[in-house]
């Protein structure tokens, strides 16, 4: 049976302020948490999991046997973030990324994400081409809420994102085209090959910030074939960075 | 103030066999609702919205003033079906498809989808690159699902979706090349051109079946250069529509 003060601790971690003031976050499932185990971007902290789940587990714990508390299936629904919580619920220390390594030929840049959902989505997608650095305008979700880890999978330790002022990280790196993503934009018939670039995805409802469209070199699209007036902005991100060749 | 019996109705159609029955579908929110209400391809049945939602729409619903019924905020509350009731609830016929008009060159196929917004979001996604018609796997999560209408948006009366078994589908119609997603698949380097094909997703976790991978004439792979272990479904349907080019 789970102490009070641990239900109430991680049930603190839904929100920002806690896990900023530890510097940690909440992940859940095996398949999650399994790929956060074996990452040395990250330190467990806790794990909360189902006898059989621990049994399987032994070998990778090994050494981190302090760190883990048995619990029972209905312990864990009690500080699950899930509607079906998923054998085992595990607070890590967020993942630290090496300054010194290159962002790679593409960054892109968030404008106001805010479903969280589509940011994990986002960041799993990114992984996938890898993109290594992810710029967020201060509004959009934290990569830390449990349900972007949850669509983020693995990706969040394998992808930085930093969160600042869009407008100032442009204007801070002279040079670097930047490529929006708008409903107004060229139509994007060919594959695009450049050297470095900026793109820059915008909020699901409103599209890029006006003062954000200002500072672009180039606006681009998907062409489209059919009635749909947009898409949804993971799959949007998905279709250009696949369409998009930068140096690795 | 609504009666009892209007918002135990509302709430039944959460559910598939109440939709089935009465073969209408509820839509929540200004854009979606202005959108269906303009189209032929489905009727209104009932209308609940505020007073401002009316005052703006008079002449939308000039011949349907005796379908509509005002609604105060509370009461949009307590039929709603999202976390945060958005001025206009309708309930609609489910659309009807012409069923003389051709399929196009690609049809979508799906394979045990089982997110709302997954699916939500592959309509969506189908109708902005024209593909006309998805056939889903029984288990597919149904399309009138009040999550899957509101990720899919004006999308579902675009684009048709046709319940049945996948493996007869395919068999019943020889000599149209079966092109499955699949994670070991051959990369996808150039983009595909084709006459007529089907397109073949499977589900968020398991992939797509067994018995049906038998039946695919080519499994293909969107390129990866990253770390993630796979992309989200919808993306990877984004992703290969933007590049499979076929007869429109």
């Amino acid at each position: 049976m789970l102490l009070k003060s641990q239900v109430k601790y991680i049930q603190s971690l839904g929100q920002k302020k806690f896990r900023d003031a530890d510097g940690v976050f909440v992940a859940e499932g095996p398949k999650i948490v399994g790929e956060l185990l074996q990452s040395d971007n990250c330190r467990l902290v806790q794990c909360f999991a189902t006898g059989d789940w621990l049994s399987m587990h032994e070998e990778v714990l090994k050494n981190r046997q302090h760190l883990v508390i048995k619990t029972e299936d209905q312990d864990l629904e009690r500080i699950s973030f899930l509607s079906t919580p998923n054998q085992v619920l595990a607070v890590f220390t967020k993942p630290v990324f090496n300054k010194i390594q290159k962002p790679g030929g593409l960054t892109l840049m968030l404008d106001t994400i805010q479903d969280p959902g589509n940011l994990g989505t986002i960041v799993r997608t990114a992984d996938w081409f890898g993109v290594r650095r992810i710029v967020c305008s201060m509004d959009t979700a934290d990569v830390f809420n449990p349900k972007v880890v949850q669509s983020a999978m693995g990706s969040l330790i394998r992808v930085e994102l930093i969160y600042t002022g869009l407008e100032q990280y442009i204007v801070a790196n002279p040079g670097t085209p930047v490529y929006a993503s708008s409903l107004d934009g060229e139509d994007l018939h060919q594959n695009l090959r450049i050297t470095r670039m900026f793109l820059l995805m915008g909020n699901e409802s409103k599209g890029i910030s006006p003062e954000l469209e200002l500072l672009a070199t180039k606006r681009i699209r998907i062409p489209r074939t059919g009635g749909a007036e947009s898409l949804n902005v993971a799959v949007a991100t998905g279709i250009l960075l696949s369409r998009i060749e930068t140096d690795p």
